[in-house]
C-alpha cells in the first residue's frame, strides 16, 4: 500500500520526491537525445549512449513497478499516460527483439521517445483547469479549425490560380501552395515563396483580411475561458473566507 | 414526406447519412482538383476527369432533388446555401451549353466550384452560436475593417515619400507600397519589401505600434464574444438543471 | 438655421447627404492622389492635377461653409476635426501665398493631406463606444507601450553587444539594432538582419519570450474591453425593453 | 523626516520632483550609451565620457542618500530597486577596484547598466494592478511557459528528424533546428532556415497549428484578467459614488 501511494500518488513527501526522479531522469534523456545530433568525439559518444541505456532500463523498471504497484493494472497500462510510458520504451523492446535490424530504422524510432515528454504534464495540477476551459470552448475550436483548413485550402487553390504561370516553380501544384498558405496565414512569412502578379497580391491582401480574423481566435478563445475560470475561483474562495 | 426529411433536415439517420454522403462527395471533388493540378500520368488524367464528371452529375442530381422535395422550391432555391449550389454547378452548365468553348476559360470557370466548400457549413450547428457573437460585434468589426484600410492607405503613402527615391523598384508608386503595407502589418514580413531609409524605418516602428493595435483587435473582439456566449449558455444550462 | 444643421449636424435627410458628398470627395481626392504616384502620359496627368484642383476648391468652400454656418465659429476652428480640415488645406494655402516656390517641398507638404482621411472617421458613430474602452484601458496601455519601448531598447542593446563583432554591417550601433528589434519583437521578420551568434540566439529566444507576453496585450485589452462594453449595451437595452 | 520623504515617498512636490530628476538622469545615460556605439569624432567621445562619469557619480550619490535616509536602511538594501540599483553600479565600482582591468571586460559589465531602466517602473502606479493580474494568472502562465518550451523542444527533434540530411548545414543538430523552431513558432520567420522536404513541410503545419493555440495564450490571458480588473474597479467606483 505504502509503494503504491509513492508511485501513483504525489500527496506524501516520498511521492512527490519519487515524481521528482522520474521527472529529472526524462530531462536528462532529452538532453542527452538533443547532444547525441552533434558532432561529437567517440568518447563522448561512448558515454551518452551508456547514460541513454541506463535511462531506459530504469524508465522500464519505473513502467513495471507502475503496473506491479496499481490497484488494478490495466486500469494503468489502459491510461492515456500508460500508453505513453509502453509507446515511448517501443524502440527499446523492438531493439531488445530484432538485435541485427537495420540502425538507420533504430535511429528513427527513438524520436518516439520524445512522447515522454507528455508524462511531465502528468505532475501539473494547474492542467485540469486548463483542460476544462478548452472543453467549454470544444465545439467553436473545432468550427474554426474546420474554417482555417477551408480557408487554407481556398487559399492555396487561388494562389495557384494567380500565380502558376507567373511562377511555376514556386507555385507548381495546389499542394505546393499550400505549403505558401500555411507559411503566409500563420503570419510566418519565410519568404521562400511571395506572389508577385497584381492578382496575387490583392487575393493575399483578402485571404489575409479574412485569416487574421480566423486564425488568431482559438488561442483568443483559451485566454478569455481561462481568464474566467480563473476569477470564478477567486471569487468563490473569497466568498467561502467571508462567510466563515 | 419521408424523403423531404432525408433531404432537407438532418434529425433523422437516413437524413444524416444523406448529409454524410454529400459531405464525402465534396471532400473527394476538393481532393480531385487538387490532384489534377499535378502533372500526372495520361492514365491518372483520364481517371480523374471521368471521377469528376461522375461527383457534378451526382451534385446535380442533388440539386434537382432539393428543389423538388422542398415545401417551396423558391425558399431553397433563393437562399444562401441554394445559391452557392447553383453558383457551383454554374461551369459544369455553361459547359453543356458551349461545348466548344474555350479551354482556358473553363478552367478558370472550375475555380468556381471553391464555393461548394462552404456548403460544408451547412451541417455545423456551432456556427449559428459563432455568428451570433459576430453580429453582436459587427459594428465595432467594421470600425476596425475601416481603420486597417486608413492605415494601409497611410502606410503605403508615407513609405512611398520616404522610400520611392532610395528604392525606386520596390517603391515604384502608392499601389506597390500597398503591397508592402499589407505584408508588414498582417506581420506576415517576406522580406521582399523593406525600408532603408532611417525615416522609412522611424515611420515603420510607429506604424506597426499603431498597426499592432488594430489590426488583431477584431479576432479577440470575436474570441472574447464568443466566450462570453458559451459561459452564458452554461450557466443557463446548470440554472434550469438545479430547476428541475 | 436649416443650412446650420446640414452642414454640422447628420439627424436630417440633407445632413446625412452633405456628409457622403464630403466623404466622396475625400475618397476621390485619395484615389486621384494614389494615381498620380503611377507613371502617367501627359494628359491624364494633366486630368488629375484638374481634378484635384477642383477637389481642393471644394474642400475651401466646405471649410468656409462649416465657420461661416457654425453657432460659434471658434468652436468648430478649435476643434479636433477643424484643426484637422485647416492642416489638410495647408498646402494648398501655401501655394497660394508663395507661388514661386520649389515644386520639390510642394509635394512633400502635399503628404500632410493624408490627414484628411481622419475626417472619414467624423461620420462613425460606433467609434464614441470605441473611444470609451480606450480611455478606460489607457494607464494600461501607456504602462505596455513603455515596457515595449524599453524592451525594445533593451533588446537593441543586447543584440548590438551579441552580433556587433560577428556581423559590423548589420548591428554597426544600437540604432541599427532597433530596426532589428522593431522588426523582431512585432514578429515581422523580414530576414534583412537576423542573430548568427549562439549568444544572440539565446538572447532572442529570451527577448521574445517576454515580448509575445508584452507587444499584443494592449490590442487584447482593447477587444476584451470592447466585448464587455457591447455586452452591457445589449443586456440595458433587452432589461428596458423587458420593463416596457 | 523632510529629506527621508523627498527620496523615498512621492506625494510632495519636492518628492516628485526628485523622482523626475532621476528618471530625466537615466534617459539622459541610456541616450549617452547608445549614442557611444555610432562611429564619433575624438571630441564627441570625449564629452560623452565625460556625461557618463558625471551620470555615474550622481547615481552613487542617489544611492547613498537613499541608503543614509531610509528609516532601516537594510530594507531599501534588500529591495528589489535597491538591488537594482547597486548592481546597475557594479560596473562603475569595480572600475574603482581594478583600474588596470581589460577594457573589454569592463565594456561588458557596462551593459549590466540596462537594469537601470527598470527604475523607471518604480514610479508607475498602474504597474501594480498589472501586477496583480499577472498574479492571478501565473499558474496558467506556467503552463504555458511549460508548453512553449516542450512544442519548442518536440518541433526542434522533429525538424532534425525530417530535414538534416536534405539540408545539413542548416539543420545540422537539435540545437541549431531549436533556433529554426523558436523563430518559426513566435510566427517571426526571418526565412534564414525553412523546411523544403514534404514530411517537413506537413510536420510544420501541424507544429504551427498546435503553437498557435499555445504561445499566445498567456498575453491574452493577461489582457482578459487586466480588462476585468478595470472594470471592477471602475464598477466599484461608481456604486461608492451612487452611495454618497
Amino acid at each position: 500500500m505504502n509503494i503504491r501511494q509513492i508511485v501513483h500518488d504525489s500527496d506524501t513527501v516520498a511521492g512527490r520526491l519519487f515524481d521528482k526522479v522520474v521527472l529529472a531522469l526524462i530531462l536528462i534523456s532529452l538532453v542527452s537525445m538533443s547532444l547525441g545530433t552533434l558532432p561529437l568525439t567517440p568518447a563522448w559518444s561512448a558515454g551518452l549512449e551508456v547514460l541513454e541505456s541506463v535511462i531506459v532500463l530504469l524508465f522500464v523498471a519505473e513502467y513495471i513497478l507502475r503496473i506491479v504497484t496499481a490497484d488494478k493494472w490495466w486500469r494503468y497500462a489502459g491510461s492515456f499516460y500508460g500508453l505513453v510510458d509502453l509507446i515511448a520504451l517501443l524502440p527499446f523492446l523492438l531493439m531488445l527483439v530484432a538485435t541485427g535490424a537495420d540502425l538507420r530504422a533504430a535511429r528513427a524510432l527513438r524520436m518516439l521517445r520524445i512522447i515522454r515528454l507528455f508524462k511531465v504534464a502528468q505532475y501539473s495540477k494547474a492542467v485540469a483547469r486548463l483542460g476544462k476551459a478548452v472543453h467549454y470552448a470544444r465545439e467553436e475550436a473545432l468550427v474554426f479549425l474546420f474554417a482555417t483548413l477551408v480557408l487554407l485550402y481556398v487559399a492555396a487553390m487561388g494562389i495557384y490560380h494567380f500565380e502558376h504561370e507567373a511562377q511555376p516553380d514556386k507555385f507548381e501544384s495546389v499542394f505546393h501552395s499550400l505549403w505558401w498558405a500555411v507559411v503566409t496565414l500563420t503570419t510566418v512569412g519565410y519568404g521562400d515563396a511571395y506572389p508577385i502578379t497584381v492578382g496575387g497580391r490583392v487575393f493575399t491582401f483578402l485571404i489575409l483580411l479574412l485569416g487574421m480574423g480566423i486564425v488568431s481566435v482559438p488561442a483568443g478563445l483559451i485566454a478569455s475561458g481561462l481568464s474566467r475560470a480563473i476569477e470564478d475561483e477567486r471569487k468563490a474562495k473569497a466568498e467561502a473566507d467571508g462567510s466563515e
